[in-house]
C-alpha cells in the first residue's frame, strides 16, 4: 500500500542528467557555463558571509537581487519575481495554473520537466508535434488550453522561434503563455518587448547558463503584476538564499562579463556544427549553448557510451534515439570531443 | 477574470515575520539564532566558491550534505533527503500525501504554514485545538485523515510533547504522521528513536535555527526509504544549492560548536521566562529557542507596536492578539528588551 497521491506512483519523474562525483570529465551533457561568472560573484558572496548573513533569513522578495534585476531589464518591481532555479518558477506557474484536469499545451519535443510538473497538478497534457522547421503547429498556436509552454531557444533542439511568431501565439491564446527563456543570450533576442502589450505573457530566465551559475540557483521572472503577485502568494517564504540573492545581484551588476563569455560560445557553436555536419551529421540550427545532432534511423547510444568510456559526457535521451544533445564547452574541449567522434564512427557504418 | 486556479484566489498565504532591510534593529521576531555558525561554514563555503563549483549543477541527491547527516544521525542514506529549508519540505510532503478532498490534521495553533500548503493541494483542514495544557488531543490521536502533522517542540508556543505521546499518536494513526523538529535542538529529546519501528513517522530538521543558517536554507528530512523515495521523485532535481550543500555539511561537522550555542540560549530562556512571569505574564514553559508570553483577555498589539517603534523587533500574531512570541537573543539583547517592556507597561494596566 502506498500512502501516495495516485498520481504519484504512475506518473513519469523528470531524469536530469548526470553529474559525476568522480572528476576529470569533460562535462557536456547539462549545458553548463565552461567558463567561470563574473569574479565579483565571488567577491559580493565572500563579502556577505564575513558581515554574518547567513544566520539572518533573507529577503523573502529577492532584496538586492530583484532591485538589481529591474534596473538590469528595465521593468518595475512588480513585474519581477525571483526563484531558486528557473525551474522552481515553472513549478510555481504550473502550480499556479492548473487544476485536476485542466489541460498545458506545449510542442514537442521540449523540455521534459514540463511534462512532470503536469503529472504533479494532475493536469491533461497535450503535446503538439513540432512541423521539420521547428516552427510553431498551428493546432497549438489556435488551441485552447488553461496554461501554453514554449521554450526559446528550445531545448533538446536548439531551434528558435521568431519574435512574429510568439506574438501571433499571445494574440491567439486566452491562457498564460510561459517563454522559458532559459538559453536567449545565446540567442539574437528575447521575447521582452512583448511584455507590455501582452499580459499573458510570462518570460522565465535563469543564471545557469550564460551567467555561468548553475550552482547557485537563481530564476527570474518577468510577467503582469496580477502573475508575479500570484507567484509570491503561493512560493515559499524564503525561496531564494542570502547568498544566490547576493551572488545573482553582483553577477548582473556585470552583463558585459557574461557577454563576452556567450560570443565565445556562439562563436564555438558555429565551428563546431560545421565539423559535425562534415562528418555526416544532421545538425539543427542551434541559437542555444548546446546543439543537437541526428542520424535518421540510427541508435546513437553506443556513442554515447563511448564517450563515457573516454571520459566525455553528452547527452542521450532514450526518448529521442537517433539523436544527441551536446553543450559547446571550450574550443579545446571541442577539438578533443570532435577528435574521439571521428575515431569511433571510422570504419562504423554510422 | 483571473487565471489563476479558483482556490489560489480565496487562499490565507503564510505571512513570514518581517525581515527588515534597514540594520538596527533587536530582530527577536523570527527564531532565528543570536550566535553565529561554526567558522568552518564560511571556511568551506569559500572553498568551494574557489574551486568554481557555482558554475555546475549541484548533485541532485545533496552529494556531501547527506553523506554527513548519514554520518551525524546513524542512518542509511536512503533515509534521508535535503531540502531548501525544511519549508521545502514541508511543501513536498503535502503535495505528496494530498490531492483534491483529502484531510490533512493537526492540532491548533501551530506553524501557520500548514494551513497555506493544504489550501495549496485543496485539502480539507482539521485543525484540532490544543487543550490548556498543550498535550495532544484526543481526538487528535484516533481521528483519520490522509496526513497527520505536529510541530515539536510546538510554534508559536514552544511547548513539548512527550515521547510517549507521539509513539501512540504513531500507533493510532494509519496515515503518515510529520514530526516537524525545526526547534528540537532546544528540547530534551528527539523522536528519532520511534523511525525504525514506525514506517509512518517523517521527521523534518531545518538548519535554520539551532546551526545559525537561516540565510542558507537548509532542511532535512528522515523518514522510511519509501516516503524518501516519494520526495526525490517530486522534489526539483537541483533543488539545494552546492552552496548549501557544503555550508550545511560543514555545520554537521562541527557538532559541539552547535550545542554551545544551545546551551547559551536555553540558560538565557529559563532566565528571561522566569523575568516575564515576575512582571506579571502568562509564559508558556518552553523547549524551543522563543518563549510565548499571554495576558488573558488583552490585545497586545500595542507592546508590540511601541517595542518595534524603540527598534526591538518581536512577533504579534493578529490571530491571537493577546499574546506575543519573543525569540531568545544574546544575554544583552532580552536585558534591553526586558528594561523596555518594564517602562511600557509601568503604569500601563495590562
Amino acid at each position: 500500500m502506498s500512502y501516495f497521491r495516485e498520481v504519484i506512483n504512475f506518473m513519469e519523474e523528470y531524469i536530469p542528467g548526470e553529474q559525476p562525483e568522480e572528476e576529470g570529465y569533460i562535462k557536456l551533457n547539462t549545458n553548463e557555463n565552461p567558463y567561470p561568472p563574473s569574479p565579483l560573484v565571488e567577491e559580493k558572496i565572500k563579502e556577505a558571509l564575513s558581515e554574518g548573513r547567513i544566520s539572518l533569513y533573507p529577503p523573502p522578495l529577492g532584496g538586492k537581487l530583484r532591485e538589481k534585476a529591474q534596473e538590469v531589464y528595465g521593468l518595475p518591481r512588480d513585474w519581477i519575481a525571483v526563484g531558486n532555479g528557473s525551474d522552481e518558477l515553472l513549478n510555481l506557474l504550473f502550480r499556479l495554473f492548473l487544476g485536476k484536469g485542466d489541460r498545458v499545451a506545449y510542442p514537442f519535443p521540449t523540455y521534459t520537466l514540463y511534462r512532470t510538473l503536469a503529472f504533479l497538478q494532475e493536469a491533461e497534457r497535450e503535446e503538439i508535434p513540432f512541423p521539420p522547421d521547428f516552427s510553431l503547429p498551428d493546432s497549438f498556436l489556435g488551441c485552447s488550453a488553461k496554461l501554453k509552454v514554449v521554450s526559446n531557444p528550445n531545448s533538446p533542439t536548439g531551434t528558435f522561434l521568431s519574435l512574429s511568431q510568439i506574438e501571433k501565439l499571445l494574440s491567439l491564446s486566452s491562457c498564460p503563455v510561459i517563454v522559458d527563456e532559459a538559453y536567449v543570450d545565446f540567442a539574437p533576442y528575447s521575447v521582452f518587448s512583448l511584455l507590455q502589450d501582452f499580459p499573458n505573457l510570462i518570460i522565465v530566465r535563469t543564471l545557469s547558463k550564460s551567467f555561468s551559475l548553475a550552482g547557485l540557483r537563481v530564476g527570474l521572472l518577468f510577467a503582469s503584476p496580477d502573475i508575479v503577485r500570484g507567484i509570491l502568494k503561493i512560493k515559499d517564504s524564503y525561496n531564494v538564499g542570502i547568498l544566490p540573492q547576493v551572488g545573482g545581484a553582483a553577477a548582473l551588476e556585470d552583463i558585459e562579463y557574461m557577454k563576452k563569455n556567450v560570443e565565445k560560445i556562439k562563436s564555438t557553436r558555429e565551428w563546431f556544427s560545421e565539423e559535425m555536419r562534415q562528418l555526416g551529421f544532421l545538425v539543427y540550427p542551434s541559437q542555444a549553448n548546446f546543439i543537437m545532432v541526428k542520424k535518421e534511423r540510427r541508435d546513437l547510444k553506443f556513442l554515447y557510451e563511448e564517450l563515457k568510456r573516454r571520459k566525455i559526457l553528452i547527452r542521450y535521451f532514450p526518448e529521442w534515439p537517433d539523436s544527441l544533445r551536446i553543450t559547446i564547452g571550450k574550443e579545446k574541449e571541442m577539438k578533443i570531443l570532435l577528435a574521439a567522434i571521428q575515431e569511433i564512427i571510422e570504419g562504423v557504418n554510422v
